[in-house]
């Protein structure tokens, strides 16, 4: 039986894990977290009957408490309701579908505590896979990449060697605005900017999708999951979403997976590894399919892109600030308080504004981050 | 070290494999055999001192012999001769590129005395799948598949489970008549025929992938190599020549392997698996790949792959008879004695006239293999 524990689970991965749970008798969710959205939370309580659940907002938490009254489910709140639901004695695998930084602490107690994690929070291994991967290994945990592109290049090392890796070919939609131009961008709304060609996802990993940065934040995942260097990442542009990234190996073989935009596919592979279950969204049908294409990234016009290579490689406390920086950006833009340019530029001043911390342990990546957050807050908010 | 029986050395595989063997230092050519090129026999000896040659035509050899007075190395002719090759007691492994049925007594004896297997020879397959393979699990030997297509299945097999394998997705460039319809192909001359848009193959191989009848061998084949059925296995046209074929898992992933159209990539990785070496080729570069197409095989025009399915869903001696015709087919074609077209209607009619023997013998086989070359042969010389 897979108990799972999911944190993040009102969000689209969130949502889409418990269709894989619906489809798989044996995997039942013993705890659920959720940032606010405790109408949703209540359904899902109602479904599912789990153990715990965590409302991060402590206000909805109370409310919500309120709903169960006379339930089996116990209601908990905040960083320590957050921990308490990936720690949970009953759970076997944590499912790390929350957004942003928030979910380094849960991760790593859950490490801690031996449990396996499906990870779908890039954030994390961003900021903190210097901590987090010796961890992982020390405990002999299993770390199952969720995101499309991880899973896909997971799958295409199954069976090989890691020596043999030559390099990973992270492949990228390029998004509602690849082709474009800075000038082009200039007017950019965010519902022009919440348009994703090929996959459905939350509004933050959209926008991040649209400006590149998170193929940055994914470039830096690959480093930490994968182990190999920046100059061994490279980014190609595939538009129709199909190949989901690739690998090459030092004999020229290149390994591919491919299929069609569904995130049920890599969700159901990192709660089964190493079995494959019966699909759940269409198979790819060649009869439909005319044509595959690749474009190489423009790291001018989506400088995002550049940024995340640049920060990734100097390494140290830099990632956390690229990241903390694109996480403000992102929420100051969704607000309409900054154009759509001037994201990348915020980005990059408060990166170049940064003396970097080497190693930075976990309350110095959390107070870098806090630091970033406060910087901007004072010149936007 | 790897000491390789190389059967078909002057051939297009043979000559590749001397070239991987140039490349990897652990590796020793302990015997060799070809069919009568002995100028090209006599520079291959030369080179890597075999224990051991073998000149099928027995006039050549002798001639060969003469050369070599003085010589370590020892010649040998015939059938019983290719036996010897292939069972050398210095050799580990066999790579089998002989073209057509010739190399069926070989490889049979050669996994009779333990040897892995490279294979090249896919007629051997074709026609004695069904006593091939158990044989090689009986025997306990590795039995790796050369062909660029059946090497690329066997990769994206490599760590997965057989019992997930949704289906096969052999890919097929379609040739220089790709797009081409019946009328179109009246006129066809062997020269039209003899040049492949992307591989540099022998000529028998490529009449046959012009015809498609070389991927319907290889449906066969891969029928028998993955042990699947034959509604399992798509063939998918996919003219660049850069995804060399797929497996569809049950869960929807498609594996895909890519890669440049160079045969020293699988030849080396069938001689070292499950280890990959250092790169001999080009590297696929996505800054100059623009796109990869698809399109359905049209098996009206080409006749041959739909033959090849329907002989190997009937199976027994019938596919023996479609790869017996098409050999003939294809060598009275060469000596333009039959018109292009005419090859289809050859294999077509003697398969219709044949009487399957279910589960034949190896000596019904080669008797049937005779028939079909009499009936022919009658017909036409």
């Amino acid at each position: 039986m897979k108990n799972i524990m999911l944190l993040g689970s009102t969000g689209s991965i969130g949502t889409q894990t418990l269709e894989v749970v619906r489809r798989n008798p044996d995997m039942k969710v013993v705890s659920l977290a959720a940032h606010s959205n405790i109408t949703l939370l209540k359904q899902q309580i109602d479904e599912f009957a789990p153990e715990l659940v965590c409302v991060y907002d402590e206000a909805k938490a109370v409310a919500l408490e309120k709903q169960l009254l006379g339930s089996k489910t116990k209601v908990v709140t905040g960083m320590d309701g957050l921990i308490a639901c990936a720690t949970l004695t009953a759970g076997n695998i944590v499912v790390a579908a929350v957004v942003g930084m928030i979910g380094i602490r849960p991760v790593i107690e859950a490490i801690k505590a031996k449990k396996d994690i499906a990870f779908a929070n890039k954030e994390t291994l961003v900021t903190a896979g210097h901590i987090i991967m010796p961890l992982v290994e020390k405990m002999g945990v299993a770390f199952l990449p969720v995101d499309s592109e991880h899973a896909a290049i997971f799958q295409c090392l199954n069976g090989e060697h890691h020596s043999e890796i030559e390099k990973i070919i992270l492949t990228a939609s390029g998004g509602p605005f690849r082709g474009k131009k800075r000038k082009d961008l200039e007017d950019v709304t965010v519902e022009d900017a919440l348009k994703h060609p090929n996959w459905s996802m939350g509004n933050k990993i959209t926008i991040d999708s649209s400006t590149m940065v998170n193929k940055g934040l994914e470039v830096i995942e690959a480093k930490w999951l994968f182990d190999v260097a920046f100059d061994q990442i490279e980014v190609v542009l595939q538009p129709q979403s199909i190949i989901h990234s690739m690998v090459e190996f030092k004999d020229g073989a290149v390994m591919a997976q491919l299929g069609t935009p569904d995130m049920c596919l890599p969700i159901q592979y990192a709660l089964c590894y190493p079995q494959r279950r019966k699909r759940i969204g269409k198979p790819l049908d060649f009869k439909t399919i005319s044509s595959i294409t690749f474009e190489q990234p423009d790291m001018e016009t989506f400088r995002g892109l550049k940024l995340a290579y640049e920060a990734g490689k100097i390494g140290g406390s830099l990632p956390t600030v690229f990241n903390a920086a694109n996480e403000r950006s992102v929420a100051l833009f969704l607000q309409k308080k900054i154009s759509y340019l001037t994201m990348a530029d915020i980005i990059e001043e408060v990166c170049q504004e940064h003396q970097v911390i080497k190693n930075p342990s976990l309350d110095e990546i959390l107070a870098v981050e806090q630091e970033v957050y406060q910087k901007i807050d004072q010149k936007f908010c």
